[in-house]
């Protein structure tokens, strides 16, 4: 018997196309509503079968609903949680896929608190899964995305316990190893560990002159690879999580600086030592 | 018919195991000779049968060679480039597979100028194939590892054009398709595509601290896959190319500079820019 009779999906680029494709193969949800802007995207989240019916209508889309997932670009998330809010069944759980989490969540728990219409019983927690690519579209999704892979769930004194456990539990049935953060905490970690790379990716993608492209080769291509990632979604993830990222990039700029002063002073010793400590980190993670 | 009546190989690693599969494989060489220091990598590369024969000897090795190619640490080429021309046969051609050019191509050409014992006809021009990997050694070693990878071959005004041919030659035997720039040339653009990537990839690995593994996921192992590869070869690559490399780090920091102002500034507008200039130039190079 599925898990979920309603499941509505608000987004079915990459990471929504891919949860309905999971939930579908997996037979964890009767219906699957796929709620987008663009009716060329929704059109292709049903060509490959992520979905089950599709709308514009967020209203409408969400109001079955036993579970909600908001897989928008992240200036999106917060409102389109409200909104799913006051329109869903007495119940439902919503979470989010954004890459940052602090903004979203305070904004969610902002407006409830000064008076948004938000039915009780309705719960928000939010999620992060760590997975995706620099690809986007539901042409792309891949009902193994989450198989193996973390999912980051930030609960706050706010949240509902038994939502957490709901919201947890769902990743969980996509295959996903799920890993219990604050907001902030995670706003943290991941400028460091995914919006710092992709701002250094580009930084090297942007330093390459055209000239060079025939000149480049393994390195180049993997340490650039998220350079081609959507600017106007990573214009938002970094303004989102802006002081965090700005302090990863001091971090950066001051190992660079010591890379500087040890090949200006051609000190072997100390070169040697920085790549070695990198190694090791490296090494430390798999693949 | 081989090609080459014997091969020699001075460094039977990733890159000198390679090149004697693949001439193994394309039946290019009657003998392959494998010559390196250490026994037990030489063993590994009879094991995975990439030469014919080995030697810890080089002046035992490279006497009877057509061609010897030197795949030795950048550090131990020119020297080693030397020693093979005084002793191997008349008309022998001699190459190396170094990451930097300019250094080993000057202290090749001023020994040979000072009187360093160089048999008439024998001539040396320096390669450099864009390929290889984070891994090492010969159990990594692959046939087709050279196909369709660019080779950069770097004459002077001292090289013999006979002997540019012949090299370039075999590296196009190998399935490369072969750039012809100079020394200088070389280095100035590798340290864009190359070793600046290298040293970025080291830096953001290096930032991470180790309590965040668990949250790293598809960009950062990306961006910091190179950061797993040898400290030793890369501080000497390095040091071998440091102007050039200080120069490209330089513009990596003017533009890490750039996106700090924007994101400092909340200028989305320019952070936008920035990356989809980035992304332009990675969508330019395929894979």
């Amino acid at each position: 018997m599925p898990r979920w009779n309603t499941v509505a999906l608000v987004g079915v680029g990459l990471i929504g196309g891919s949860i309905g494709l999971a939930l579908r193969k997996r037979r964890l949800a009767t219906q699957v509503i796929g709620i987008g802007r663009r009716t060329s995207t929704l059109r292709a989240a049903r060509a490959v079968s992520a979905v089950t019916a599709t709308t514009t209508r967020l209203e409408r889309g969400v109001r079955d609903a036993d579970l909600v997932v908001v897989c928008t670009p992240v200036a999106s998330i917060a409102q389109q949680v409200c909104q799913s809010a006051a329109v869903c069944r007495q119940a439902a759980a919503i979470t989010d896929a954004g890459s940052t989490k602090a903004q979203i969540v305070a904004a969610v728990e902002e407006a409830r608190r000064s008076g948004e219409p938000w039915p009780e019983g309705v719960a928000f927690v939010g999620s992060h899964p760590l997975a995706g690519s620099e690809k986007s579209g539901p042409q792309h999704a891949a009902a193994d995305l989450f198989e193996g892979r973390v999912v980051v769930v930030t609960p706050t004194a706010d949240s509902n316990p038994a939502a957490c456990k709901e919201i947890a539990g769902f990743w969980r049935s996509l295959g996903a190893r799920v890993v219990e953060l604050s907001p902030e905490e995670h706003d943290q970690a991941l400028a460091v560990t995914s919006h710092l790379p992709h701002l250094a990716a580009a930084a090297i993608a942007g330093t390459t002159p055209n000239g060079y492209a025939g000149l480049t080769a393994g390195g180049w291509l993997d340490t650039t690879r998220i350079a081609a990632g959507d600017p106007k979604l990573w214009r938002e993830i970094f303004l989102s999580n802006r002081t965090n990222v700005l302090s990863a990039l001091g971090e950066l700029e001051r190992h660079l600086a010591e890379f500087r002063r040890a090949l200006a002073a051609e000190d072997a010793a100390a070169l040697e030592r920085l790549l070695a400590e990198a190694k090791q980190v490296r090494d430390a993670v798999a693949s």
